[in-house]
């Protein structure tokens, strides 16, 4: 296997809490800072009036963040392929987010390489 | 719901096609162009000797592509609140990394988001 891809959706967010750049900014980089991951280039979108999206670029693949304000949603997700600890990135978003709900998905990438490898 | 986080695996690639960023970032944006998104941001990272990394931000999400040619792999995820016509993306995806295998994940994001606003 290559690596996670962990999402994680958001649900009932404090709508200010994710509504601008500057806020996701700072969640986007907590996240990265709770994880052994090492940031290569990131960007971001202001949406009119609110709403906000982001992208850091890592070493490792990426850290997403689009957020919804009208629908106090924010949908994140961690592609690595070094371990993700799960428990610390649920923490950083619902104390960034302050959402009362959070959905998280684990999907393994690259899950036949090995079965590849061998074949070739 | 608020959209599709669809992803690809494509397994046994031929390397020399997903080395290098001049490669990924046609595949990226011939991904972009068969699908009705819109282009913000890119951002693009070569690593030593082989293997590439890029995101397309978009004002409907995000598009990426993280490569391992040493394992004929590259890991590819479109996020988008518009219709992703997935057949499509199969297509640019072999044609441009001419892989042998691709494997197809769905992930509807913010399948709860109805439930909440009706809650709240």
């Amino acid at each position: 296997m290559i690596g996670h891809h962990i999402v994680w959706d958001a649900y009932d967010c404090d709508a200010d809490a994710i509504s601008f750049v500057a806020d996701i900014k700072k969640t986007l980089n907590a996240i990265v800072d709770s994880l052994d991951i090492t940031k290569v280039a990131e960007q971001y979108k202001q949406f009119d009036p609110v709403g906000a999206t982001g992208f850091i670029l890592l070493a490792e693949s990426h850290v997403s963040i689009h957020t919804w304000p009208e629908n106090s949603f924010a949908a994140i997700d961690v592609f690595s392929c070094n371990t993700i600890n799960t428990a610390e990135v649920n923490e950083v978003i619902t104390k960034m987010t302050k959402c009362k709900s959070l959905v998280v998905k684990d999907i393994a990438r690259g899950e036949m390489v090995n079965a590849f490898d061998l074949a070739n």
